[in-house]
């Protein structure tokens, strides 16, 4: 098996990323790799603190491009701290979200401009790409009823919000066929995890990596 | 008097800055101009907040990138609370640094890419720029002459960084000549001041503002 990926998943709330990341990294461990799974924004104390400043930022009502910038911030630390020292050892690592939610909530769902993301997200990847990014899709509906039954925050974002984020996460996938691979998460939780395996099988097998 | 200007005082440590912003805002106002003063990072209670965090920071070896985007995410915030609307009234709004400091001491003294630093900035500023920045110059040696004198915390940083930073203010002058200016600030305070207070002249008379 090859050695030192990245993978990510990606998806909005009510898509199963958790549950994904957490059964894709017990297989790989089953199949003898070494895995570091974390989630962005977080895996860091510096995140933390950040999480703070981003509570305190939603109760004073900060700018998008500020909310957007302490996500990059947060996320420069995990590159630095988790992330590229796994690679490095060889690990494969899985995060569940990275930049693209970043562009897709802020830009195409919120109003700034995408390209802008994608280039302040040079300095906050320091140019890491995933080698694989699963972005796990169903309706806009099916994924509002999931959330409702497994709410920890009441999501108060309407539907067009959610059409948006769903379209930014379809057309990034059209752009970036050979990384960026959609799954339909609209079936059972070991069905969706098979299609996972699949796509991470043929990763690990192939030349790039 | 043309109204609803930025002016920006840019320049190492220990060149003047901030007795000149005071000095700039003062005569201003006896001019009959309604000015906002601010320093980059600071002026919002979220920079407060980024601060700390940038303390903490310092103190776990926090990565250039991830200390950038925090400097970035401040001056978001500034941008929308302070400048932004002070500008909107009409207001001469001077700023002590802004994004210019960001792309020399992360970039140009740093090891971070200064195209890629100047490209985050867009998003840190929402693509405001300075109606004029002026870049306070004197030799590193008389700079660090003067920091001993006043300093609150000592500067470990060697005369080769303080020279890349002073070759990054001064490469940027010579970039964009139309709205950066170079003010030798190797005189006395009233002879500095006299000389800025002439580019302001020019400014606020320019019918461009």
């Amino acid at each position: 098996m090859k050695q030192g990926a990245f993978v990510v998943f990606e998806g909005y709330d009510g898509t199963g990323k958790s549950t994904q990341c957490l059964k894709l990294a017990e297989w790989l461990r089953g199949q003898g790799a070494t895995v570091t799974a974390c989630a962005d924004p977080g895996g860091t104390e510096l995140a933390l603190k950040l999480r703070e400043v981003l509570q305190f930022g939603r109760q004073h009502a900060i700018s998008l491009q500020t909310e957007a910038l302490l996500f990059m911030a947060s996320r420069a630390e995990m590159v630095d701290q988790i992330i590229r020292p796994a690679i490095g050892r060889g690990e494969v690592v899985i995060s569940d979200r990275f930049l693209l939610s970043n562009i897709v909530y802020q830009g195409y769902a919120g109003k700034l401009d995408p390209e802008l993301l994608w280039q302040a997200g040079q300095l906050s990847t320091g140019g890491l790409e995933s080698d694989l990014t699963i972005i796990l899709d169903m309706s806009v509906e099916i994924a509002k009823t999931r959330r409702r039954s497994n709410a920890t925050r009441i999501d108060t974002r309407g539907e067009d919000f959610h059409n948006r984020v769903r379209d930014g996460f379809l057309a990034t996938a059209r752009r970036k066929p050979e990384t960026h691979r959609v799954v339909n998460a609209d079936a059972s939780i070991d069905t969706v995890h098979g299609r996972v395996c699949d796509l991470v099988v043929g990763l690990l097998r192939s030349p790039q990596v």
